[in-house]
């Protein structure tokens, strides 16, 4: 009995030496997190966000195609973003992706790792 | 520069051969999520779901520990669901999440894959 297959994906980004304050933005997370969205060519649903105290902020949007999601931890200059998905992104999305995690919290390191 | 380091892992459940009605109740799929994240100890802060039309579950929740969330496909008999942490599971979390996830879905198979 062969199982229908649902292709999925989850794509990890990690964020190091970036900007403390940059990573402490519920506003700028989300800015990011949807700049991401369109890379992919996906669509958003729903967003929801908390601002861990004294510091750091998730958020998570579910997407038609699944989630994306992002969790910050500013005392260390660090955090992390996965998208899982159920299509595959577009084509110069791994690039473009790093690009926009870099920009957005001038990380000097943007490191992905992915589970297929 | 050594970065300072955050564990992240993230676990895929591919659920397959399940009940498409219990894959089709947000309220069941809100249910097993509580229960996989009591399996891994972590801590629940906000939830978010989206029905689909004409089908299909998502649900996503922000943990303590970064989040977990599911997405269905009841016309496929399938659906899969992901925790991303930055913490690590209690001790016997895979097998007692493959156990719940069967339970939950009447799923004949539960295959998990780890991304660390």
């Amino acid at each position: 009995m062969e199982a229908p297959e649902i292709i999925n994906h989850t794509y990890t980004f990690d964020i190091s030496h970036a900007d403390a304050q940059l990573l402490n933005s519920e506003v700028l997370c989300q800015g990011a997190l949807r700049d991401l969205i369109a890379a992919a060519g996906m669509t958003e649903l729903q967003s929801l966000t908390h601002q861990f105290s004294p510091q750091g902020v998730s958020v998570v949007s579910l997407l038609a195609e699944s989630h994306i999601a992002l969790h910050t931890w500013p005392e260390l200059k660090t955090g992390y973003i996965t998208l899982t998905t159920c299509k595959e992104p577009n084509d110069d999305f791994e690039g473009l992706a790093t690009e926009i995690i870099q920009k957005a919290f001038t990380a000097s390191t943007v490191a992905m790792r992915k589970l297929q």
